[in-house]
């Protein structure tokens, strides 16, 4: 059997992914992927959604250069996640945010509001030209 | 602005929820919750799942007990997915899986084929009896 079929798509054809930084444990991002992100993430060592508001594949860092380099794939016990343990390339720390943070997940709720409580690493506007 | 009427909510009125362990960075689980689920994780400190199968609330761990205790509270910067920094209780190394295992992402891709890599902490028939 396929490793491929043994995912659970839902009834878009799409699976949830999380992207974990290896090194520091992190968790930078979560998107989605369809079968063909999936296989092709797997072929080029490095990380590729299905973007769903443009409808096509995307290969993470393919504007910014802040690609994500797939050391492994892990499933979840139901098959319907996907787990990526990554190393964020392009800058150092890495940067996974099109804000130009590191991690996605920069707004934490603190007395009934979320709050920003990362840095900005890197100007979007320097990001993406 | 209610800090729930930020997060959007899909057309399902969901949100997907990643639940990482505070302590080891480990991420433990993947599960959907709805307006209320949030409002509770929140006001219990627990972690408060909305579990699409059951079509019902599901407070982590009200069988198993192993509940998840909630220090932290993130969302992206999509304002469309959440992350729970948790301590995984009822069992040391913390259970978070249904299947007795640390994390439900013990799945590796290895050579083509998924392959449980994780051991099996506790008998799952000894979970729920």
């Amino acid at each position: 059997m396929d490793w491929l079929d043994e995912v659970k798509w839902d009834r878009d054809g799409l699976v949830p992914a999380i992207a974990q930084e290896a090194g520091s444990g992190d968790v930078l991002m979560f998107a989605w992927m369809n079968r063909e992100a999936l296989a092709l993430t797997l072929q080029r060592g490095e990380a590729v959604y299905w973007s769903r508001s443009r409808r096509r594949l995307w290969h993470k860092g393919e504007e910014s250069g802040h690609v994500q380099q797939v050391h492994e794939i892990r499933l979840d016990c139901d098959a319907d996640v996907v787990l990526l343990k990554v190393t964020q390339r392009g800058h150092e720390p890495g940067i996974a945010c099109h804000t130009g943070r590191h991690s996605c997940f920069y707004r934490r709720l603190e007395n009934g509001a979320w709050s920003a409580v990362d840095p900005v690493l890197k100007d979007p506007e320097s990001i993406y030209k």
